[in-house]
């Protein structure tokens, strides 16, 4: 038996109610021997971490980088090599394009042809109100292709989503993107059988959109990568029977977790709207996916001092959460983004569970340091929903 | 290779001991910050702890909580979930039912039946005299159906086992129980076709079994679920090379010692009898499994103190246990037994070996929270096997 299988099938549908605080990219490298989490004053976290259970989480294996897709499926139980999500569903998601069961999407640059040739396969990075005009030309000039509808979404600054609607489409399609410049330009072709038919719509569509392009200096044409359908993930309630909730003000996170069948609730873009979400629909569902994003975005930007004002930021919303009594809470990131590196990176992340049924270890600190001492130990990110689950009263036992 | 393969590839046999005690249900959480581990005066567990090695492990997967069967097949090398135990298996060895590779076993219910209803699936909760009435009646009624013997097993109130014995059996059978009062009476059905004889056979029991117990008011028919024939598990001497003894005084444990293949010594029913015996044996065996039951019954109790006091006690017998100088000693629990939950849990076991060879931490103490400080980290059980031959020199090098 998989362990997928094994916990969907001792999994019971109860009232308890479990809080997954992720902040997202938390984890980080020390500079002058402390990482922001360590030089932030965090009382409340503190106090979680002291009467609670910590340990340190790898989201796919030691040493892999994850993006932000597999990173949070680890995190919502989903195996990230099992379930691999296409690059053109995550840009999709990303720009906040709804994608359905019927839908399949592709990145695209805007790109520069001569002759047979793509000459830049960046149009000299337009910029993204030149991309805003040229997506709103396309989508007044191809709506339908072979009943098939056609969409552009306009990306930052040479990027786009296309997203072709129709029953019957299959992604088993190669990059049309001859990936350097000054080689012929390229067209997708089926990789599988079943996908002949959306090669050469997507062909026409190709055709179609240099012709639409064809008054343009350097946007004259289009590359298409990634292309992705709907993927096939089983639901949170299938698996897990929970009633999930996803509070998150980033269009990326809404659409990972509308993937796995969670209800994504309307939020305003402040850190108080999260929280006040939370206690607003807290009597509607049993689990609460809670998304902060900064601790991220400052790992990004190398701005360590406002990574850690944002740590500090965060903790002081933890009385409102306790005040709920969730019967489980987690603190974790979904990956690191040292302030050093700039970057995503594969250090662990700092995980703490706070419930009656915790054990409770030595750890009277939340950082990347104590964690490692934590009776959790070390463990897959995959691990956390199983343990979220058992903590709440929600898995029955294996065997007799 | 798979993991069990490797394992068994680099066995040898040697004369070095190895001493396994399971104190079953040992792991706890703490009430007042401290578990009964913690709390107990444990000088002799203490001891082995500063100059051995210690660890946190996870019986099947972090989160689950496994019943005895899975826990104990993991402590022995066997993964518990590839290797699954059937209900009707491991209520037979609960109430001591003596099961050989030809035999089938299922869990019955006495059951009352009202024209073609099920009214009542538990008989009224009948005594457990009256059961052994019943089985008695049956076992004189019926001896023999199609060359399969049959044989009733009296267990609590309205539950028994009954076995059948021939060559060809299948337990691909769905369970004779409609699951809920006042529906039709159900027979079991073949769930794959080599199962179609063993389904006719059983359906004819049953009637058999309602014709014999037409004269009872509540007790008149029975239902059957959990059928199980014995298990296809290699023995830990074709696995492992060892010549393995069980040390266990209660039924369900003597049981998964004899599906894996281990002798079941004769012991009275007191914790120095283990001991008595272990010392008695020690010459012919090279592997010995103790189990210690109490640990795990005070936990469902939730008797903090009395589960304190038998830890106290099996520590006074360590010293018999040095005094025979084996090469390794291992103490841990198959699965955590919290006071407070009353009940087998997800919890790590704690876990410590004592050998010549085995690297000393900073351990100086038996218990949950030193342990997650071990040099040995937190590892599934199913690593306990392995780690046991390699300190007792029972594993050559993998490769050149």
């Amino acid at each position: 038996m998989n362990k997928e299988e094994l916990i969907k099938e001792l999994c019971i549908e109860t009232d308890s109610k479990i809080v997954l605080l992720v902040m997202d990219g938390l984890g980080d490298l020390p500079v002058n021997r402390a990482t922001p989490l360590e030089k932030a004053t965090t009382p409340n976290l503190d106090s979680l971490a002291k009467s609670g259970c910590c340990g340190l989480t790898d989201p796919v294996l030691r040493g892999i980088t994850p993006g932000s897709g597999p990173a949070h499926l680890s995190l919502f139980g989903y195996d990230p090599t099992k379930y691999i999500l296409g690059r053109g569903i995550l840009e999709a998601l990303g720009i906040d394009v709804d994608v359905k069961e019927k839908d399949m999407v592709a990145r695209g640059n805007f790109a520069t042809l001569k002759g047979d040739m793509i000459v830049d396969r960046r149009a000299g990075r337009i910029s993204t109100e030149k991309n805003r005009s040229l997506c709103e030309k396309l989508n007044n000039s191809i709506k339908e292709v072979e009943n098939t509808k056609v969409t552009f979404y306009t990306g930052k600054e040479h990027r786009f989503v296309v997203k072709f609607t129709a029953e019957g489409l299959s992604d088993k399609l190669s990059d049309a993107d001859p990936q350097k410049e000054n080689k012929p330009k390229v067209y997708p072709k089926p990789i599988s059988s079943e996908a002949k038919n959306t090669a050469e719509i997507v062909n026409k569509v190709m055709d179609k959109v240099t012709d639409v392009l064809g008054d343009q200096a350097k946007a004259n044409t289009i590359l298409l990568r990634g292309f992705s359908k709907f993927p096939c993930i089983p639901g949170m309630k299938d698996l897990f029977k929970l009633k999930t909730a996803a509070i998150a003000n980033y269009p990326m996170y809404r659409g990972l977790a509308k993937l796995v069948g969670m209800e994504v609730l309307e939020v305003g873009s402040e850190m108080e709207d999260l929280f006040d979400a939370l206690k607003k629909f807290f009597n509607k569902y049993n689990f609460f996916y809670v998304h902060v994003k900064k601790t991220d975005s400052y790992g990004e930007d190398g701005n360590f001092e406002a990574k850690k004002d944002i740590i500090e930021k965060t903790d002081q919303f933890i009385p409102a959460v306790l005040d709920l009594k969730p019967d489980v809470i987690v603190v974790t990131s979904d990956h690191s983004t040292p302030c050093s590196l700039k970057s995503h990176s594969w250090h662990p992340n700092p995980f703490l569970i706070f419930s009656n049924t915790a054990q409770v270890d030595k750890v009277e600190k939340f950082s990347e340091k104590e964690c490692s001492q934590g009776y959790l130990g070390r463990f897959h990110s995959l691990s956390a929903m199983p343990l979220m689950l058992a903590h709440a009263g929600k898995l029955v036992k294996f065997g007799a």
